[in-house]
């Protein structure tokens, strides 16, 4: 039903992705906050959605990987879901896993639409984000029936930090732009990243060692290691936040602004076109 | 207690519901965008408020005939609440049923007068229709005491997209004309529809095949497959969104705008106070 | 443990208070919109605070009178907290009761400050009514342990207006002057009121009739008809509305406005001041 | 697992910093409000940042202050974790509040950062508040398993007015500087301050004295002294409040505004600037 490598990919992908969007928002308050030292030299509004672009073509390109795989493994469904002969489902599980990955395809497809022609309204990339979170945590909260209690719980803490990913990606159709929104959201998918990773060693240990699901210490302790994971995902985001700050404005101080004179007229107003976005 | 006609009937209102809403708030974001263009050729104000008073009409109108049918078909009650020879109440799924009715009744009759007088606040609509969803969703709540399993389960399922639509209608109080808000309540309401058909199938098939209610993997294959009606009702409205875009802006191009000397200077005034509002 | 004038009272205080903000809103909307016709005769905002300030007083002294009442009725504690005798808390149903009316009489005090001084911030009447109505729900949710089925559920539906009360009173505090949810309030204060009647009717019958409480049928029953008693008190409210409405409108339209010269010069000030809060 | 100093010394803390709040926050509020009599001499922003600062040096201080004690208390695990010579985890109780230390600890630096620096956006401070005390709330959610009811429900009540502080604080990233919202975060950290008082002194009372912990009376008394504590609060939170504006106000009518002219040219800009703040 489950296994070592079942938890460390998709954590690894939520890893980078978290990381990633860490980098990026950050990347975009630091350029926003210097404008006046020239700062859209370094991401201008077209890098910017050349960046959107790559990212949800990325996203796509993954979530279909992840689709196909879990179809098509070793001992996946290959596109059949009921096994006539015997009367029933046809593992289910990676059925499940795939319909997930089916919400973030989705939701990268949204992004690339919104980000390359302008005929959806821009807050589409997140409400979509907001689903496909809502319908992971939801296809998680009905996974669970008749596992073990340990099992359960870790489980169940997830649920806390993807519906808290769905709910900052819901407030963000209203308040786009926020900067702490956005690096919560990382924050968060950083978290489910590396919780993936711990599920896979509590459950799935590759060293060989159990876990006694039933012990209700071992519980108490993988609650507060939940809270270690966060502090530490926080962390990595500042750090992350704080040197991108101190990068751009040093090689802005360094690099006076080019003249405004040497643009030529359809640039200069490109730019100021964004600044209006 | 049930019976398949009684589950495909409200689904397939539903269904033109979401439907409905899907294209007309498509239409209207897209006459919005496109005004440069002349749009209001093609949707006025006055022709909105004619369509929201058809609309109020129409709801209105189905929501009275589902209610004397609850009460007059075959085994209804006929305004019978107690069988005082046998000390019981008399048939409650139909009262409860007309009960949901009468909540839709009350908002389609709000929504006319709220578009046809300018007596009430214009949000009193989307107000009074997210009460008609919560109370729908709240006697489904109660609704389901000593059934089994699967029936209590896809009936659960169900409680989330009116519960979401309830949400989705008491936030367009504040964000009036949001168009995502607008299309998320489309889609939830396709995926109402697609599931009461759904339900029915599943609880009282019509081929007569029966599923087995205490299996727990009908019970994750019914979660999954509630996941793909919303993809698919998500999918629904992207099309129906997109082929309006299309089709409005094709014909904006072809037909170039009248002259706006020849309106009558009353229509002119019109159009400017319809953009004010 | 209760009676049916320990249910019906209550009732009678939130229906009346009910009818009152539909009229007070209602009015004071009417004279909002009108006020090019010199509504502002009918209620001005010097008018308008006297109200407030009525309405305060009347709430903290109904709710001191409440909490002598339920101290110092036949068998009421009269400020014993616990029988040392006995070793054991003295009548905790009518302490409880009496708490809850201490939180309606710090709301009427805290109205009353607002509304006669400038000292205190004007929203804070709606949080202090939002934490009264939270307050309240929050004892009633700890109430009812060990009694029968029929007696929690109905005080459970309670819950959902009283906690639907907080909800609606916190959002005005950010969106003050807001008819909607002024008039939703008042719905479901109405509706608290009536289904504190239908109570004691149900488990305090004068009749002497008793309902089965463990009767599936009655809870069936007793959820629809909380939905009814919420239809009736959104109709009341509706008529309210209109009747005011048009009592507002047709008065002004016989009286044509004063001659604005008439006034003395100080109470014009004041009438544009007002207009400014 | 716990003792009366244990609930005392986080209480007494809880209890210094809601007075603090409401002290701070009602000097804040009266400062904006006599502006036109030149208040900005009691509290210039630059006083108002240096307390921030000191504020944010006390918590980090403090926070950093128990979580040492938890770990080198005389029965403290001394950072040891796991025991292997027993195989089990080592007194996770003491580990579970350093991690809640750990938050506030997180929460006193991005404070200090914030105000110090301009590196991070100013609601940050509310944000990582939240956090804090969610977290807090959520190890406590966790923390009650296998214990008596009595006790459990005291732990409970506890979660109403952590996550509300959550909550609360949250709502202010968006709303930063509303009196009201910042005064209930004063009166809900004095509630749970004076709250973990009143466990210590049900649960490991110092006069030896024990409590029935599967006594229902007990449970309900417990519940109605919990509003108490509230109403306790929110009255100290009123006397604070208005004994601060009466000050404010009669010192700045005594000593009339210094000349503005004797201000230095830098010092008034330095004024305006923070009015646009």
């Amino acid at each position: 039903m489950g296994s070592f490598k079942g938890h460390a990919l998709p954590g690894s992908f939520f890893l980078i992705a978290g990381l990633w969007w860490a980098g990026k928002y950050s990347l975009w308050y630091a350029t926003l906050r210097n404008k006046s030292l020239g700062s859209t030299r370094l991401a201008s509004r077209s890098t910017q959605r050349r960046l959107e672009v790559i990212e949800g073509s990325v996203t796509l390109f993954f979530s279909v990987v992840g689709m196909l795989a879990e179809q098509f493994v070793s001992d996946g469904p290959r596109l059949h879901l009921y096994d006539y002969s015997e009367h029933h489902w046809d593992r289910l599980h990676n059925w499940q896993h795939s319909t997930m990955y089916l919400f973030f395809c989705l939701a990268g497809a949204m992004s690339l639409i919104v980000h390359t022609t302008d005929a959806a309204p821009l807050a589409l990339d997140r409400l979509m984000l907001a689903i496909a979170f809502f319908i992971e945590g939801f296809l998680f909260l009905y996974h669970l029936h008749g596992r073990a209690m340990l099992d359960v719980h870790v489980h169940q803490l997830l649920l806390f930090c993807v519906f808290g990913e769905a709910m900052v990606s819901f407030l963000e159709v209203f308040h786009r732009g926020n900067i702490l929104l956005e690096l919560l959201r990382a924050s968060l998918t950083i978290l489910q990243g590396s919780w993936f990773w711990q599920i896979g060693f509590v459950l799935y240990s590759p060293s060989g060692a159990e876990w006694d699901q039933k012990d209700h210490n071992n519980m108490m302790f993988i609650t507060m290691c939940y809270c270690w994971h966060l502090v530490f995902s926080i962390l990595i985001v500042s750090v992350l936040y704080c040197t991108i700050s101190c990068v751009v404005r040093s090689r802005l101080k360094r690099t006076p602004p080019m003249e405004m004179g040497l643009l030529k007229p359809r640039e200069r107003q490109q730019e100021s076109e964004d600044e209006t976005l």
